[in-house]
């Protein structure tokens, strides 16, 4: 499975980390590209990031698809265009918010999404209940850190997480923890340990692997979006900002 | 009220039209501006044109602002970058989608949404969904008219407008009528007399009315959208493609 | 608009203030007149009072319309009457409660309300899932003050709502506050400025005046309740009390 | 049990058949009385006519409280005035459409009520949004007879109640079928049977017997209705009609 | 009414009380017959129990309805085994859970359950769901102690039946409390009188009565559950241990 | 990935299909093994057959927990045992219901699932409902064919599949075809093409590939459901049908 990885972002310099984090899981064949926006948010944290991040999103779905892309993943809990993208790709395409919400509700009664900052909590909830898992919410907590410092110190982000976790397993009664952060990637086994250790044991699920499983899914089953619900775009006129090579592919 | 209307599409030709929509159930006080997008698509009716529309939307809506605007619409059913916009004006924002569905809901048992196309289905379904109000959602139809042809025949978009609605009435048992289209602003007078004239009547409801009344209530009330909602997004980079100007509103 | 507002009990005196809460957010061409119930009780607080206060609501509001009233509110936030209301009068009629939750849906995630005493506490959930907005409501807390009681210490009465509406902010993360005592209308930006000063700002909603802006917007839309929802009573035999022996145990 | 049933009516004449439809599935020591409304309607089948017959429904559930009635029913599909007579009672108080559908909820996967006109239709499914079983209401459904000609022709209504079941049975799958007119107490088997013959057999439940039972359930366990839901009335002034003129507008 | 108790354990001794805990709230001509399993598990309180119990429950249930029983209650919260049985058995089949959780809903706003131990929340939680009040589910708590050893000392299983029940009325805000433990049949009236002693009154359900009043409700109606819903099981080839008077009835 | 299948039967002969099916979408290194209960129904089809199939399926699971498995599967639409097995075993464990359900809810707007007899609807809406799919679920239709005869005439099987499902997508809109027949297993492609030529295409979703997709996923992710929700079961005596061997393991 060629997977095509899109972060939403034009912040460069974590591309060995994202790749990384979606082959932590990955089956033996599956390839990892990935691509970093041209244009729009150095992170995205809010609905106006996910407005700036969302065009460029689309077109590098599209270039990918062109590449031959088996599968695209949004490296984003927000799962920016994921949808927008079904429409304008024929491959598989899905966002880690989805997946991981998901597989939360199969392996335990309550979950809780645990976010950098607080302006994710309606929109996480919002996704929870067009999920249909909003009744297996427990909670949406935030670390209180910006997307981008969360990588500033690595080591103060992983103990918020652990304290923030903690709390949503006691007093939220979370089963299941979701990380939200994806400068978390591949610390879902710590998180787990530190849980257990603290008497607060929980599942720990850790999104982008979540994402790769779900689109490999879909591959192996030779499955993609209903064409029905992600019609086609019609041709139409649109114009695109300044530069004629944007314009064509959108 | 200084209400701005953002044209959430390239296309130009219809500002009277719309400027007649939004005025027609306006307070006395109120004046209407209009802005049309400098780039995006040519009609919104699929989430990959939201996707496109919502940037300049958000320009669109950050400039009517700092001209002082009192308040701001999104003229499109699918309410385009609504969300986003909240939280980057301080002033009331909503688009007519959301603003007739929660009329609609006040009005009677269960109502239709008659939309251009098929496509719009989900999303409208989707929207209901978020509002509260699926339900009393008792079905969408749709015209089988792209959006960008409605305008072509308006004696035969009010025709098939008329056929659809009298099947919403009597086969979804649909009480109150949302026209999803916003060519047929200001039509909802005649579809109310057309189905009571088929035996099929029903309360029909204009969508951008539904939006002007809605924001002057806010306006009137002194009230904005909750900044806990929809908080201000934080100071970061970001690029925006090749025009210097746009970058820095974004 | 000739916008008449039913006091639905029989005390008198509050008048002047009535009027002033639903002119406050009123357009430039409302008239406001003001009924008092000419038997029913004292204060509407509980399902009793309701059942006691309707009658003579549904007679208030068909003599409104007698009267050219172009549009009708019940003046209770537990809407009494209101849908009977709208089965006897071709004319918009609403009450505070509904105007004011469907208003604070479109403004923030959460809202909680304020009551007078806990025993509206199930009433007002019950009408918030009747509604579609149970999810976004946050909470019902009461003052612990009988409604006759509201108007005796206005500025404690006014404190009390301040330090519920804190708790409602800082305890059950509500983004807006619905006032749901009538005797603080126009208190809203007062209450609204002691939050924030207290460092727990959130969005004040006066639902009279939404009522008022409900109710103006559907007679500039041409628009009333749909007859099929709210269809005419049919003729026949009814017997209304003439025997003063009657009173006593009511 | 003392079990009194209120005719939430002033018609008269159908006392035998009503203390016989509430017996047929009583206990061995269920002594049924009945009172009719003083004043009110002549039939309760709109949300006017609830408002009209309630006050005189408290009334009579008072009076029969201080005559030592056990437990009360209100005979009316619509439950008028069950919630607030539950404020003023402290005898356990049901109506039949709630004891119906809770019933329906336990005996089958999908259940239709049958109601005399249309009117009824939004509230019947209002009540069942209300009691948490609208996933099971397959359907409402009415005659088309007005309450008050119910009895003209038996034999018509009869069979117009089986051919509307039969529908519910093979168009709505329906597999239960709630009886919402009074004047059909005891007709249950017969419908069962006619179903039957048919070919659309279906569970038939008569709401006066779920009624009675009940409230015997609540009697025999020594329970009644919370008095933290349903709160005492406190003292305070009420004003009841004894002007003449008062009756004509209702 | 002849009414048969299956215990859904092998564990003996506890017949008498049984017996007792079904008759209490019984009608004059019901009378009770009670069996326990020849196999299956000592205690049902987790999803295995449930499945080790009900095949056993349902030979049982035949074996009742052989021997001309009239209506059949599973002994557990769980209602293991209940609705198999409603397919093979003609005659009226519930569970203790399903009784009380439905008369929870009538008695009050909201309602918690007493488990003896935290792992039957989630089954709670999902039983709840299932029959539509979940809404009103203010909490499930546990006991913290198994279910073979709350008859250990019944002394300190009242006390903690209380303490946990004042909790639930003071921080969950229940008004009434469902008793998910059969060793506390009969004690509902003590524990009703140590909450008002303590400040925090509310209305206490005892199952086991629940569930013989639903069946007598259902056997005097004439109705059982429907055949529809519970089809009849098919004659196929069916293998079951050792025994072959076992594979018969099954 | 060693993923066991508990074939819910005591029929034999199907071990190669059903390797096959389970496989199809299998990873590279991952190994069925099978077995067949020895005792149970010969299909499950029904609340009863459930009951007769899951205390051999927990055996099975624990036998292939023991024998070092990876993943258990239970080879039915009706998920019998899951959860169960759920409390006994370490590893993941699902049923195809689930997996297919949850992915049908990622792929398109709406579902429908083809079953093969009429009883399966009422249990198939229960599950939907328990996974929060509900609102996503179009239709439930039966093949009419009983589980056992679906092998007779494999070509009748596929083409009576196809007429449904192609009614499922024509008359309710299902975008999303889920197959409740094992014995169509691998036939997702044929259907899928079939529908294509007949102008109503679907996405159709082979359930057997979804769950083993997804216990892949989990094994990946280092997973499996939480033991806070499925805890283990408590030691105490349980007896068992005839053969102490059979005891022990339960």
């Amino acid at each position: 499975v060629r997977l095509h990885v899109v972060n939403p972002t034009i912040t460069t310099g974590r591309e060995g980390d994202s790749r990384l984090a979606y082959a932590r899981a990955a089956g033996a064949h599956t390839e990892i590209t990935i691509s970093t926006l041209r244009y729009g948010p150095s992170s995205v944290e809010s609905r106006h990031d996910v407005v700036l991040a969302t065009p460029a999103v689309i077109q590098a779905a599209l270039a990918a698809e062109a590449e031959l892309a088996d599968a695209i993943v949004v490296d984003c809990m927000l799962d920016p265009g994921v949808r927008a993208a079904r429409e304008v790709c024929g491959v598989p395409t899905i966002g880690p918010g989805e997946a991981a919400m998901r597989l939360a509700a199969i392996l335990g009664q309550s979950f809780s999404i645990i976010c950098p900052g607080q302006v994710q909590e309606f929109m996480m909830r919002d996704q929870a209940r067009r999920f249909g898992v909003a009744h297996r919410l427990a909670s949406v907590r935030s670390l209180g850190i910006p997307v981008l410092e969360l990588d500033d110190d690595p080591t103060r982000t992983l103990a918020a997480t652990v304290t923030v976790a903690a709390r949503c397993v006691r007093e939220d009664h979370a089963h299941v923890i979701v990380l939200g952060c994806t400068s978390l990637a591949g610390k879902a086994p710590l998180i787990d340990q530190a849980l257990a250790d603290q008497g607060a044991p929980a599942i720990v699920i850790d999104p982008p692997s979540a994402a790769t499983r779900a689109l490999e899914t879909m591959v192996a089953m030779g499955l993609t979006q209903s064409l029905r619900t992600y019609p086609r775009r019609p041709e139409k006129p649109r114009i695109w900002p300044d530069d004629p090579s944007v314009t064509t592919p959108l």
